[in-house]
């Protein structure tokens, strides 16, 4: 079987980027790609960062119960086909997964065996910053992730890793040695 | 509290050159000096490599608890002064301790919180080749060796990881990202 990685944390942590480095750097991992009817960002392309669909559509796949995860977030949907993970697992290969915190949460619920790493901000001053720099998203919106951003912090004792982002690639550095040592553990431990 | 690391396996499967290749590249690790009461080999520092003692000086040890683990192994007694350990743990800094099967059994008997990595040869042929590589042994001792190597996979399961040394570089990277990555792992997960 292959190891299911699971990257998540706060809204504007940098988990995308992180995601985008280990793809980047460390073979053999399958990227699985979610489900969302929010519209697409500038620069996204469909079927590569997400699957662009209705409301309509997506609510055909959790009545089909074909999502391993899904939740609202900000009035969108997002969710993570089921029939990709599994598949690519049982042949062997790992599978990494970018999430917010509660699709994570559904996820162990269903695959506890999993690798579940948490990007924390260095601090929530930083976390403010770095939404404003972005430049994605309204004050208004920022607000909101702030008062959320406490909330998100306190799904981290179920996960089983936390990475403090406060040097990018120190960051990037320690999830690739996550990923490493992971392929190493011995499952049968006592 | 620090992190108790312990690298182990079969004898002449390179432990001991991974060792220092670690002591080398990961920052604030304190190596654990073992007492024995076998001769020193050339180029051997006391006090460095080994704290070398009398078989009576090392009983004066076993009997006043003072040893954390220790073995006879090829009619030499080797063994793991408790009190550096415990020590430098307390002080919030990780300990670094290569050791034979043996004695890891015994530390993870009272250290079951210790992070356990196996290094295991590519195969039993290349684990002779290698022995005979060395010189350090005579053939009688290699003989003898390879008979207790089977003994020693054995062990294998009680470990958290297994790094297999076909490659040496390749074999260092895996146990410094085994580091890294205890280093984030979170105590209290589920």
């Amino acid at each position: 079987m292959g190891i299911l990685f699971v990257i998540s944390g706060p809204s504007g942590v940098g988990k995308g980027t992180i995601r985008e480095a280990l793809l980047a750097r460390v073979g053999d991992i399958e990227d699985s790609i979610s489900a969302t009817t929010r519209e697409p960002r500038s620069g996204e392309i469909p079927g590569k960062d997400y699957f662009f669909m209705s409301d309509l559509d997506f609510g055909k796949l959790v009545e089909q119960d074909m999502l391993l995860e899904w939740a609202e977030v900000y009035g969108k949907f997002y969710g993570t086909p089921r029939e990709f993970v599994m598949k690519t697992l049982a042949e062997g290969r790992d599978v990494l997964l970018e999430i917010d915190v509660q699709g994570a949460r559904q996820v162990k619920a269903k695959m506890p065996e999993g690798v579940y790493i948490f990007i924390s901000p260095p601090s929530a001053e930083e976390l403010e910053a770095r939404l404003k720099d972005r430049g994605k998203d309204s004050l208004e919106s920022i607000e909101r992730r702030m008062k959320s951003f406490l909330d998100e912090m306190s799904y981290l004792p179920g996960y089983n890793y936390e990475v403090v982002n406060d040097e990018l690639e120190t960051a990037i550095h320690k999830v690739v040695s996550i990923v490493t040592a992971e392929r190493c553990r011995i499952q049968n431990k006592d």
